[in-house]
């Protein structure tokens, strides 16, 4: 696992080698001290990338508006598309190839004859430059995640870009180290009895089959890389399954991914496209085919479950979503921390599987400074951050975006509604829509903050998937902890976060996370995000409580992927 | 994942890391090399071992007859126990305690609190004392498996023993390196907008929960040390559940284990033993319970069906049988190769997972030597090396061993029987018992050697389990390939065989066994028996046919038992 073995001896190895083969060393070193690193840039700065690249990028996604997205694969059967821009409300009017999964699974078979015996050091290279494409377009990308997904400019080009590229070099990394742990070949001596035994024994690497990615809506390519090149890098051909209201960032990554393979001489076949509407979705059918193998869900915790507790017999690996908590136990700057969850709340409209949803609060208050601060006191200042923003249009396009789906905009208020019907709870701010400078039409809401009692368990305990904040008073500290943990272990959380200047309680604090599976992040703020999941640096989802069963990157995302069989014969 | 962390700080780390620090750092660079290597002797010889130690493990063996066996865990109910010895057809009259599930699962889930948080590097060490004194124990452990799983002496003390225990510590060292890959804690820097971030990072490993281990009747120990010791080290405690028919090895194993916790202050529930009866079996209530999260098991294709079909949401790693075949296809000396496919088959009486079961060869006869051989001169060569092992009782006692069931005999008599009810199939030797010469009563029985057409698929294509070998006419040695490789994608192998002078053909045939995941031994003879498995050499079930999900061992054996959950704060 130490040492890169000898280059492998082909010419697009060669090519690509000298292309990559540094930035792979680099993330595998990465990946091993969890410094922070990142061969890209996340700012749009035309002071980095020139001025001509974001115009190029946005007039590239324009070109595409009303058109078929041009991906030339098996089985066509009709030309899909029904996405609608969260910031114009108009369709984009761009199709997608719908094939049959018949076909595709066929030439995703036949892809892997072939793709199997391009050595994996080669196979990682061809998934750096499908990265390096990637990122090239990444304007263009970052208008496309914006028009599906509703995320502002500058967090697409960030988040669902380099960001996103990095844990799929991170998840390639790990790939590429459990590889290399298997030595392709041993000289194995030992005497039996009379005989010197001496066997030439060989170890080939083998993908488990064809490889299903099912993306989420609301960060498609977050997920997407990691799985897409953790799957080509171990030769398994991967079907792209887009979330059928947000398929151009996936069509964008297929599109490249083809192009790439075609340039180096592979079959192009190892990554296709498996679009599917709302009404008629196409997933099952896949995973019911025995040449299916391996399956990554991103997506709501209703379906990840549901695969979780029907799929036997195949790899699978979730992130779902669960309830991500606060403790506020004492801090020394109410208003500093206030600021940092509110709005990372914000972000996005809290449609990230990392948004702060339930703040725990002593009920008879919490140290702040020199002074004392009541749940109603956080909740005021929660509120007071957030009307901050909210007056600040530029400023709250570029943190909140818009809401991808009217969905979202249903369950706040159906939350909101649930909330009028009870006499225990408190309005503390009213979600309401902020104007965007840009958009008119954008489909705005900023976060609704409610006090409400721990008895309510109905409302703060389950992932409310729109931009809502709880405050929920806690008999003391130790509750607080008590209620986030037990929260995470039933329910599920992907983030947690604490606010506490007490080190004893902090480090008495630390085993019910560890216990309930939840990554913590404590006293955090600042003009970083406190949601912020730096990939090469943060485990992401534990796979200890019901928030998905697999970690964005580690050993285990890798290292069942393939399979090892061996020869052996006298030397 | 390259160097050794910085030793832990605690009394046990330092006493046993000095005797055992070595031997972990050494099987590491062995599972990397795939190099012959193991702390242990293999052989039973007094020349290594002194006169006192062979006597002394019968002795320790023969007072254990009739008695309690002495495990003293929670929540005992009853003491049972129903294991008749194959060579003396007697009771041996050992009792085990029966626990309660729900006591066995409370006491491991508390002792899971503390065991977490002994770090991984101690727990290796454990491990491995437990590993050492299983061995210093291996002449009674030698005995104990020859009266309940039937093997022959020499077969027990080193299959059951040394080459058990380097399975298991070959799991082991997978295990530390998967560990060792996590870095402990971070730094992590990077400027955000105004902000200089610096984070200090900590990444905890956390088990999965607690992991039944479900074992084998014939082989008990092979698989069961590998399972305990990878979950040991990754903070699982062990439910180890044996075979009722096969007790003892894994209760001798669950005393040791519980001795080497007490003995540096750890809690004994670590491991614990969950007997049962064929009548009334209890895995199913452990694989229920949500506190179980690792099941690995190891024996019947049925059950492993079962288990591989039904469990979800849990870890679930297993090795059941598949048919096992010879290709013949040109051999330079045809009594060579039938002498190391027929020992090999005669090995314990075939009851090993890699027993050879079915021969595949061209109807047109083969080349042998400087003659040719037909599917009869094959079978007649096979046929004649059992009847010259047969001729030496104390050969053969030393190879065949005794039956571990009357089911084994069933299997055989049931085939016989559908054999001569056909006129297509020709008995070239029939199964006959030998006289053992220590044990007169011994349930023995020497292969039977058939010629079966190829159309007779339900007799050859699934495992037998009981000394047979069927000779199977092919159009020619391509189409030996294609069906050998047929059998083993659809219905699992452990471990294939071809013979073969040519190269060309050896190397057209490769990619079939490839892509039916099957481990080939190409053209082995000699005193190594063919299906011999070296531990930190020879990978054991590749997990792409119905033979098992899991390889003994690899990254993905011990990879997916921990996970990590993290912390960062503000450094």
């Amino acid at each position: 696992m130490a040492s890169k073995p000898a280059a492998p001896d082909n010419a697009a190895y060669e090519q690509l080698a000298e292309r990559h083969g540094a930035t792979l060393e680099r993330a595998i070193e990465a990946v091993a001290t969890r410094e922070s690193w990142s061969p890209f840039s996340d700012s749009p700065s035309s002071k980095i990338h020139g001025a001509e690249k974001p115009a190029a990028g946005r007039a590239a996604f324009e070109r595409l508006l009303g058109t078929r997205y041009g991906i030339d694969q098996p089985g066509i059967a009709e030309w899909i598309g029904n996405e609608v821009s969260p910031y114009t409300r108009e369709a984009l009017g761009i199709t997608y190839p719908r094939s049959e999964p018949a076909a595709l699974i066929a030439a995703g078979s036949a892809a892997l004859r072939s793709w199997r015996k391009v050595d994996f050091e080669t196979r990682a290279m061809v998934c750096l430059e499908i990265a390096q494409r990637l990122y090239d377009r990444n304007f263009e990308m970052a208008h496309g995640i914006m028009h599906v997904a509703g995320q502002s400019y500058v967090q697409a080009f960030a988040g669902s870009g380099p960001n996103a590229l990095d844990r799929g070099i991170e998840a390639l990394a790990y790939a590429v180290k459990a590889m290399r742990d298997v030595t392709p070949n041993a000289v194995w001596r030992r005497k039996f009895g009379p005989d010197d035994v001496a066997l030439d024994k060989r170890y080939t690497i083998m993908p488990r089959g064809l490889a299903l990615v099912i993306c989420c809506a609301s960060f498609p390519t977050w997920n997407a890389h990691p799985a897409l090149f953790a799957n080509l890098a171990t030769g398994n051909p991967a079907i792209m399954k887009p979330h059928p209201i947000a398929i151009l960032p996936v069509a964008m990554t297929v599109a490249v991914a083809r192009e790439v393979l075609e340039d180096f001489g592979f079959d192009p076949n190892v990554v296709t496209l498996a679009t599917d509407t709302v009404e008629e979705p196409v997933a099952e059918q896949f995973i019911a085919d025995p040449a299916v193998q391996i399956i990554d869900f991103t997506g709501s915790a209703r379906y990840g479950s549901h695969l979780e507790s029907t799929i036997t017999r195949k790899a699978l690996f979730t992130e779902t979503s669960g309830v991500n908590s606060v403790v506020m136990h004492s801090v020394a700057d109410l208003s500093q921390s206030a600021r940092a969850i509110a709005r990372s709340t914000a972000l996005f409209s809290a449609q990230m599987c990392t948004s702060p949803q339930t703040v725990f609060v002593p009920r008879g208050g919490i140290a702040a400074g020199t002074s004392q601060a009541s749940p109603r006191d956080v909740a005021e200042a929660l509120a007071s951050e957030i009307d901050a923003l909210v007056g600040n249009p530029a400023a709250a396009a570029s943190v909140m975006g818009a809401v991808q789906a009217e969905l979202s905009m249903d369950v706040v208020a159906r939350v909101r509604e649930e909330l009028a019907g009870r006499d225990d709870v408190e309005i503390v701010r009213e979600a309401s829509p902020y104007a965007h400078p840009d958009y008119p039409d954008a489909r705005t809401l900023s976060p609704l903050v409610a006090i409400v009692p721990k008895e309510a368990e109905a409302l703060y305990a389950d992932e409310q998937f729109g931009p809502i904040l709880f405050v929920v008073p806690t008999d003391d500290g130790d509750d607080a902890v008590a209620q986030a943990t037990r929260l995470a272990k039933e329910n599920g959380t992907i983030a947690t976060y604490l606010y506490s200047t007490d080190e004893d309680f902090i480090a008495r604090s630390t085993d019910a996370y560890e216990e309930a599976g939840a990554n913590l992040s404590i006293n955090l703020h600042g003009t970083m995000w406190i949601n912020f999941a730096a990939a090469y640096s943060d485990y992401h989802v534990t796979g200890l409580n019901p928030a998905g069963n697999a970690s964005l990157a580690d050993l285990a995302f890798a290292a069942s992927r393939f399979r090892i069989v061996q020869r052996r014969r006298p030397e």
